[in-house]
């Protein structure tokens, strides 16, 4: 990536056309370095809609950015005045972390140097003396951190809440001590639900610069974290660009990397290796991290009668590696060890669903339930390390399948929060599969999942480019939104009301700008409406003028309705009528605007 | 519309590019002139997957069509030798049909010739001596007619379910005897979840062309019916062109015609008048026609509280009405009169709920659960004219108050069919409102919706254009297949299954073909993998080959699973699975193709 490549994408991304019409704000907290980003739509009748941000500082005009220099580290001080943990030398970076191999031609020493990432140094950090310094062991203690209080302001609840949810094991709030650059965010039930992006080149295509838009691009239009899923070369750099200049949580899938260690090889993989992964991505500062460690030997034989066997990648390399040895799971059997690392950097748990299910046919089958009680007893392990965890779930599930999925997870994983990819509702549609989730992912988080992990249009078919990220990423915000308003979470209905009400009284400019894509609704608005006065016009192009049932009901709310109709008995409502109905006909039955025209 | 024009549309509808891989079947009725249109997926492995076909005789390579002259009357005989119809002159045409008024410069004398359509001339028929004509009359008699028998080799199940469910008043089969194109289909909880397309010109856009077009390229992608919302000029001939090319029953609503024909001024619309146009409609062949007999004048006051009032075209002019003449809606005082007519035609009613909800505040308000007790009672009415009837649904419900809109509707109006618009589930995402109302069809179509009305992505906007359409029947087929599998429909996850099958075994070409939009598809996979031998390859962008879990977890299938392992124990599973992993290590611990490549 070319510097001047890398300051141009950057650039596009602050400057998307919808920008304009959103306005960066905070809200303050108990200290000074404490200021919580937020949306702020100001509406043309004078008052403003304040909404959840997770765009980061590229949308805010007074922050000067550089993808080559990386954000600002927010949470720095936060992390080293709470005096638990220590700088030190770190791993050395290796030519095969960007899988560049000894037996390349090329020669192994050589790194892609033009690619490497040039800003500020930094030595990692861990924790000191085997402490906890996860906000799991913080909450458990009683200690409200600046992170919770960050989160609580976001999620308007009390810090009391937010320290209550995560000491319960109900909720996390990823965010490794060597990621100080993001901004607090909590994923639990009893707050917003949140919507994850996966990024990631692989063998095939893309490139680092196109992940860094992407991901950037993903939190513009409100993804909450952001997994970087890289499979192909340059694993590493490519996720150093991503994690200096990400505002919000990064996940991986370790495995992956490790897989490439190896060649590719599953059978070759090794715990040390796995570990030498683990220490590199905790360093870097991954704040969660998928784990297929509930893949057994045992349930490998469970798949074999499935339509679609095994289509987590990670559950595969694992299923592979079991069948290749006959020995249990290596992630299983050293999970312990493994807590402890991730306890020393605070790195979350996200305790991958490797059986889950690919098809219709294969949801909640015995594979994915025997599973699923195993990655109940690892959150058991991983709270006991005062490590946070959340559990991963499908995938493919009918609709009428898909409530037990929710009440089983939680159940069985004592309500840590739930996470899921979807789920598709049906295996007929490809090339609209961010649909056939996005109504899986709207029911099961009405029934209390925590994440949806998005799923774009070229699911199945491709890699997606940035407008699959943007397609994904807005299906996803709307079944998040619609769960939000079944789940009554306090102040969601906000957001319709401002819309609906702009919507009512004609304010054009405002429902475009109260819409979760602006630029696409006011664009489908403009193509049979274009002129200025339409934006002011008391109609628009679906019904035309006279047969506008919004303006013949305001007519019917003026005749009725003085301000505050609400206060009227249905009494005084009806007595009302009458007379309306009365001066209406006496008025000569003109309607508010004339009906025709 | 020249007929040039409109050839060249219809042929750009029959030569869509995956027409190709879709081929036309047809299943044998009991008597030569009924044949059931299917759509047979050729598959690469030699099997064919048979699915319901909607797309009329343009699909058909064997049948020449031509929109100036109309589809072939293929119910012509069954309605006459029924013996209980007979032709009259029928009501001329008036040039105030079209919308051409005395008062305009133009003259009122003029009409439009080059637009009149030009097919076969056949006079009107209706009912002889007061006779039920209905579906329902026949059904309560006992009879089953070729419609019934059509419809039940359609849903594969016996003609005798069809009648009952017909008799009953649960399932509707709408088809005007004026209307012998259609090719009967059923709309009930029991059978397959259906889906209709809005059409429509309005005063600001489009023209007679464009809509025939949207209509046949609606049902190309699985429209089950269509309903005609023309609001501007050329209403009547619009409405020829598109019953005399439709394959599919036709909806409208009549009150939009009946005000075109006072000049948009709502106080003075008449009985009469109305009257005159549910004539009109029903000799050229309206299978359903939408009536907001359910807006009461005492319901009126209700929506003065209301966020968004009244929102429904039909139902704010029904209570401009009321409003302006402080009188009972008149729909609801000559209902009786309107049962006799639609009785005399076939024509089923879609009662209108015109004080739906507009936006998430407004969902289940006192308003719409008052009309919905009156279309209740008017159900009871229209039955006891043995007219067929559907009741109208929601509009804009956040999903925990879906369920409750279904029950209620099922208890007050009999189990008759509920037919929903979306429902929406936010109000806050204008532009994708195909994506927020999906999820609320798939659940209220899972909790018994019989048909769903579809919404495009311009709702709120403006009006679908040709992608708009496509993009919004395509939403919907998949909320009413997602429903049809939580149903558990006999036959419906078979679907499924041959697309799982196929993306298992990587038949590429398979996957597309079986796929809701086959172009698309193929399209997004292109993108990255354009090349002839990746339609072929075992392994797809997303992941690379040395990702792909899919080809992991055959192989763990191939080591396991010999042919019938469903038949095996799990302890036969587990002993199979001691002995490959030993065989898998002697032979080296090759996977299936070489994991790195």
């Amino acid at each position: 990536m070319t510097n001047q490549d890398a300051q141009a994408r950057a650039e596009s991304a602050r400057s998307a056309e919808a920008v304009g019409a959103w306005h960066k704000g905070y809200l303050s907290g108990s200290r000074p370095d404490l200021r919580v980003p937020v949306r702020r739509v100001h509406l043309t009748n004078g008052t403003d809609l304040t909404l959840y941000d997770t765009s980061g500082p590229y949308t805010d005009p007074a922050v000067p950015t550089d993808v080559r220099r990386g954000l600002e580290p927010l949470r720095q001080n936060w992390i080293t005045e709470r005096n638990d943990t220590e700088e030190y030398p770190g791993r050395a970076p290796r030519p095969e972390d960007d899988g560049i191999r000894h037996t390349t031609p090329r020669g192994g020493e050589l790194r892609n140097l033009d690619a490497v990432f040039p800003g500020r140094p930094r030595l990692p950090r861990r924790a000191r003396d085997g402490r906890a310094v996860t906000q799991l062991g913080y909450a458990r203690r009683g200690e409200i951190t600046p992170e919770m209080e960050y989160v609580a302001l976001r999620e308007n609840v009390s810090p009391e809440v937010v320290r209550d949810e995560i000491a319960a094991g109900r909720a996390v709030l990823p965010a490794n001590i060597n990621h100080p650059e993001t901004e607090p965010m909590i994923i639990g039930k009893r707050f917003l639900v949140k919507v994850n992006a996966n990024i990631g080149n692989s063998a095939v295509t893309s490139s680092i610069e196109e992940e860094v838009e992407k991901m950037t691009w993903a939190t513009r239009w409100g993804a909450d974290t952001v997994m970087d899923l890289s499979t192909g070369r340059n694993i590493h750099t490519t996720r150093e660009w991503i994690l200096r200049n990400s505002p919000v949580p990064i996940g991986t899938v370790p495995i992956y990397q490790a897989l490439e260690k190896v060649d590719g090889r599953a059978e070759e993989l090794t715990w040390e290796i796995y570990r030498d992964t683990i220490i590199e991505q905790a360093e870097q500062g991954v704040d969660y991290m998928t784990v297929h460690a509930g893949v057994l030997l045992r349930y490998v034989p469970l798949t074999a009668r499935r339509k679609t066997g095994i289509v987590s990648r990670g559950g595969s390399i694992m299923a592979a590696w079991c069948l290749a040895h006959h020995r249990e799971n290596f992630l299983y059997t050293h999970f312990e060890e493994l807590c402890e690392i991730l306890r020393a950097y605070d790195i979350t748990y996200s305790l991958g669903d490797g059986l889950r299910p690919g098809s219709i046919a294969d949801a909640n089958d015995d594979a994915q339930l025997a599973e699923l009680r195993t990655l109940g007893e690892l959150n058991r392990i991983a709270k006991s390390h005062d490590v946070q965890t959340m559990i991963e779930g499908p995938g493919h599930v009918p609709m009428h399948k898909i409530k037990e999925n929710v009440e089983l997870q939680q159940e069985l994983c004592d309500e840590a929060p739930f996470y899921t990819l979807g789920p598709l509702t049906t295996d007929i549609a490809p090339a609209y599969d961010h649909i056939t989730s996005a109504i899986g992912a709207a029911m099961i988080a009405w029934w209390g999942t925590a994440m949806l992990c998005y799923v774009t249009p070229k699911e199945h078919l491709g890699l997606p480019d940035r407008d699959d990220v943007k397609a994904g990423v807005i299906a996803y915000k709307i079944a998040a939104h619609a769960a939000d308003l079944a789940k009554g979470h306090p102040g969601a209905q906000e957001w319709d009301d401002a819309l609906s009400d702009a919507r009512f009284e004609f304010r054009w400019e405002d429902q475009f700008n109260l819409a979760l894509d602006p630029d696409t609704a006011r664009a489908y608005h403009d193509e049979t409406l274009p002129a200025e006065p339409a934006k002011t016009a008391h109609f628009c192009s679906m019904c035309g003028p006279k047969f506008c049932s919004m303006k013949i009901s305001k007519t019917v709310i003026e005749r009725f309705g003085p301000e505050g109709s609400e206060a009227l008995t249905d009494e005084q409502v009806e007595q009302g009528m009458l007379e309306k109905s009365r001066e209406f006909a006496e008025s000569g039955n003109r309607l508010y605007l004339p009906l025709a025209d």
